[in-house]
C-alpha cells in the first residue's frame, strides 16, 4: 500500500499524489535523456539511491521492515540476446559485494523465485536470502524485468525508447536487469554478523568485528594519563596528523581509564587504538591495539 | 504548508502524519545520543542531508522553489557565551564554500534579517543572497536558534539535554547556530554562473566554465578518426588507464567529427579533452584541450 497525499492548496481527486514505493521508475523516465547525452554502449547501468515509502500494515523487526526505507537500485540495460550473461555477471558482482561487507558466504543463499511468485513482468528473479538472527530472510533481489518498463513509457509518452547499436541499423528497446538493495537490510546483516561477545580479563567484552573499510571510526587516539601535559600534548599532535589524513574518521578519547577506552572502541568496531605513553616520548613509538 | 498523509491501514485523526519540512529536527532528537557515544568537546556540529517537502501553493523558477527539495543542514552546538564567535566563523566558512563552488563574491550579499522578519526563536539570522539571472534571491541562511529546539525536546521528553564541560561542574543546554542550504538553489547558482556563450570559428559556442572539482566528467578521450584501428586501440588504452584512476569520471567520445566532440564536452564543462592522433603513435604525446 502506498502513502497518499494531496498536492497544492485544495484536497480533491485531482490533487492526489503518492509517495514512491521504489526508486526504479525515476531511472526509466530518465533513460532517453541519458542515452541522448552520453551515447553509452550497451550494456550500461544507471544507479540511484534514495528513500522509498510503503505503508506497511505491520512494520516489524527493528529497521528490517519499516515504512520509510533507503533503497539502492541499478537498472542495467542490455541487448535482449545477452540478458542471461548480464544477469549472471550481476549475480556474481552481488556476491562479491556482500563478501566485501564482511558477510559469511555460508549464510548467503540464492532462491530462484518460481514463476507463480515472481512479479508478472519478471522472466527470472533470484532473491538473495541471509541467515539473520531472526531467521532466513530476503536481503536483496535481482530481477530480469524484460522491456516491460520502457515499453510502458513508450506507450504512455508516445516517444520511442529504441536504442540504435552504433554503426549499424540495429534498433530495439533494451531489456533490463535490476539488482535492488534495501540499505537497512544490508546494515542489519553487517551489524548482526559483526557482533561478538567474549570473555576478557574475567569480564564480558562486546565488540564489532567490522571490516576496516566499514568502521565509522578508523583511529582512536588517547594519552595514557590525561593529567600528564607532556602525554596530552604528544597525543594531540598525533591526533591532528591522523585527523588531517582521515577527516571525520579519528576520535579523541581520554574518557575513563585505558581499559574502558579499549572496550568503548571495541563496541563501535574501531580497528586502530593509538595510546601515547612515556615510552612514546622517549622513542616515538606508540602502543597500538 | 506541510504534506499530510495517513500511516497504517485506516485513515483517521490518529493516523495523520506529515512529511518533514526541514531536516533539522532529526538532528535535535539525536543530540543526546551523539553526546553520550562520542563525548565531543564544544563547539561541535552534526550535519545532515536529505529530502524536505513543502506543499508550496506556487512552485516556480525551475528547481529554485519546488515542493520536494534536497536540504543540507548543520546544527552547530556552542557554549552560549561564545555564540557570536561561532556565528562569525560559520559565516566565514560559508563564504569560502561558495567561492569554492565558483561563485563570484561580487554576486553574493549578506542580509542581516531584521527582528520582525526572523523566526520567533532566532536572535540573529543572516541570509546569503545571490544575483541569479531571475534577480537577487536567497541562496542559504545562517540562524542563531538559541536553545529553543533542545529546550523543547527537554520539556516534551522529560530528559535533560544539559551538556557538562569536561573536568568541571559547569552544565548548560547548548545553543545552536544553523547554516541551512538548499542543494538545488546552490546548483542553480553554480550552473547560471558557469554558463557562457561566445563566438568560435564563426559559430556560437555554449560552454560551462565549471571549477574542475565540480565537473561531472573530468576527461573525454577520443581517437581523431574512428575508422583507424591503430588510433582507436591507443585511445582505448589511454581511456582504460584514466578510467581506472577516475572511476565514473571519464567519457569515451568518438561520436561525430572532432569539432562536434569539443563542443559537446564544452557544454557539460569537461575540463580535459584528450585526442589521440597519428603524432601520439609516434611520440606518445596527445592533443589536450
Amino acid at each position: 500500500m502506498m502513502f497518499k497525499t494531496n498536492v497544492g492548496a485544495t484536497e480533491s481527486e485531482d490533487s492526489i499524489a503518492y509517495l514512491r514505493p521504489e526508486t526504479a521508475q525515476g531511472i526509466f523516465t530518465n533513460f532517453k535523456n541519458v542515452v541522448d547525452s552520453f551515447h553509452p554502449n550497451l550494456p550500461f547501468g544507471i544507479a540511484q539511491q534514495g528513500k522509498a515509502f510503503r505503508n506497511e500494515i505491520a512494520p516489524r523487526d527493528f529497521v528490517f521492515r519499516s515504512r520509510e526505507f533507503e533503497q539502492m537500485e541499478i537498472e542495467y540495460f542490455v541487448n535482449p540476446e545477452n540478458w542471461q550473461e548480464a544477469f549472471d555477471e550481476l549475480l556474481k558482482a552481488t556476491h562479491e559485494f556482500l563478501e566485501e561487507l564482511g558477510l559469511n558466504p555460508e549464510n548467503i543463499h540464492e532462491l530462484d523465485v518460481p514463476a507463480e511468485d515472481r512479479a508478472h513482468y519478471s522472466k527470472k528473479t533470484i532473491d538473495i536470502e541471509y541467515d539473520y538472527p531472526i531467521g532466513k530472510e530476503e536481503l536483496m533481489g535481482i530481477a530480469y524485468r524484460t522491456d516491460f518498463d520502457l515499453m510502458n513509457i513508450q506507450r504512455v509518452s508516445g516517444k520511442s525508447m529504441e536504442y540504435t547499436i552504433k554503426g549499424t541499423n540495429k534498433k530495439f528497446v533494451p531489456h533490463v536487469i535490476e539488482p535492488s538493495f534495501g540499505v537497512e537490510r544490508a546494515l542489519m546483516a553487517v551489524l548482526s554478523s559483526a557482533y561478538r561477545e567474549d570473555e576478557q580479563n574475567g569480564g564480558k567484552r562486546v565488540y564489532l568485528a567490522l571490516p576496516e573499510h566499514l568502521a565509522p571510526v578508523k583511529f582512536a587516539v588517547s594519552p595514557l594519563l590525561k593529567n600528564k601535559p607532556e602525554l596530552v600534548e604528544k597525543a594531540r599532535e598525533i591526533y591532528a596528523k591522523l585527523a588531517k589524513k582521515n577527516p571525520g574518521r579519528v576520535m579523541w578519547d581520554d574518557n575513563g581509564n585505558i581499559g574502558k577506552r579499549y572496550r568503548r572502541q571495541d563496541e563501535i568496531g574501531t580497528p586502530h587504538c593509538v595510546v601515547i605513553d612515556f615510552q612514546t616520548l622517549e622513542d616515538n613509538t606508540v602502543t597500538h591495539a
